[in-house]
């Protein structure tokens, strides 16, 4: 069976309701959650390697996501991620050229009725499986390259650039 | 934007509550709403050919999925379909050299808190859109050859042949 | 604080997808699940006594409720009951002076995402916590006297009959 | 029939996740969206007089709630309310003697999966069709009269003074 690695670093797919603050936070099981939910039988080894909103990502913390995706002896890997910088990480991993690597998130956190989470998760499980090489991002059912990708953030959509 | 040609013929993936009976019927608008869920942007054609559990498909039935397939215009079709005869269908299909045909379905309706048909339908959506020409089912975060799949009936899950 | 009983016997709101057989079945813990969302911090002491669908109830079992509520120390009673024959049981329960109880149900199951068990079961809480001894139904933000009260099958709701 | 004047003033009860900003927004329609999951066929008038947090309530406010309650024609009314002053917006109604006034809210909002908000506005639902006037909270499943009940904030949960 095809081993992938999945490194969860927060963004909105990650958020639950914190009843005692009212606020939104990061939910450590989303991903346990989402792959049992969707009975997955896929072999995947999941990672939290940050837990962040992406518009609060700095060099650092992209440093870190190109350095776990460097190092993991899987050649499949799944990162989820904030959707509103997701496309500069991706630009950050695209040196990395011996692996398939798809980013993926949700408009809407997994937590709430109406989520695009599992959807998006499981393309991207596919989509690892089946890529050459290469860094993508896949969500919301269509699967884009790194470098002909752009956020729509007045519609909340991803676009091809070209 | 590749365009994708999904033949939905009933099964399990299908099912609501009908409050008027106490029974499980077909909901004519499962697909439509699992695509609204997933904010899905690929463009796919919904085309309700059957309402049926596969168990009742009969050789006429596949017949009337065969057709379709090879009929449509669309080189990439995904095909819901009941789990149990799911396999059936596909060995039918093998025969259809020039498309890329994948089927899915969930162990769950759509319709329940805990179903796994959100994440099956967008696993087949990036799974037709990658995979060469073929007959496949994918399945809870598993992509199978049609000639190297059953289902599990006592654990209701799908494994390899060999 | 005020000890509830709640006896539950089954029917619609009790009922879960069963993945291996396609079925509808009972499940056990659907009361216990429903006081966690809610989070419910009322005392309530929670026994099934049946795991039937109304329609299937006999004499017999009606006779088994009705000992329950009668012999049980609590003078507030919640039945969790199938709408079919809730009337019924609601009647046979009605030379019971010495407590309230009321009966309540769900037209969706509980684990349909649309379901009105949650709603049904707060209702029924409230209900018995404030009202005086007698028998009652409370469903889809209604309470009737049991005397007074006729399920409507054609369109799946509880009416007064006069 | 039992006519019920339901004034919603927002709370976490309220709350959806705007997809654009990332941020919790109130849902102006979350009020009809539970009534209809919950079928409920009690005769209920919905007015949105306020959408706050309730952290925000200014005396203003609270003086447009007691105002609002004071002119209804009802004798029956629910407000929903943020829980963390739902305990101050009591007190301020107690002076109106003429009518059965029930406050609730929820801890988690309607939106999620696991939120209460269903199982908190039916029990308020049957607690105002039967309480006697007076001012009351009903949340979680327990009914307070509002000069006995406080929230514990730490555990989140409302608890009786003595």
């Amino acid at each position: 069976m095809v081993k992938i690695q999945l490194f969860s670093t927060g963004g909105t797919i990650a958020k639950k309701y914190d009843e005692i603050s009212g606020e939104l936070i990061f939910d450590d099981n989303h991903i346990q959650k989402m792959l049992i939910q969707g009975r997955c039988s896929a072999s995947i080894e999941v990672t939290s390697i940050l837990s962040k909103d992406s518009l609060e990502m700095t060099d650092f913390d992209r440093d870190v996501i190109f350095k776990a995706c460097q190092d993991t002896f899987a050649s499949k890997v799944i990162i989820t991620h904030g959707t509103d910088t997701m496309v500069q990480s991706a630009k950050k991993l695209s040196t990395i050229s011996d692996k398939t690597i798809v980013l993926t998130g949700a408009m809407i956190p997994y937590a709430f009725k109406n989520s695009d989470a599992l959807f998006n998760l499981s393309g991207a499980i596919s989509a690892v499986c089946t890529l050459p090489r290469g860094v993508y991002i896949c969500i919301n059912g269509q699967i884009f390259l790194w470098d002909n990708v752009v956020k729509n953030i007045k519609e909340g959509r991803f676009e091809k650039l070209f």
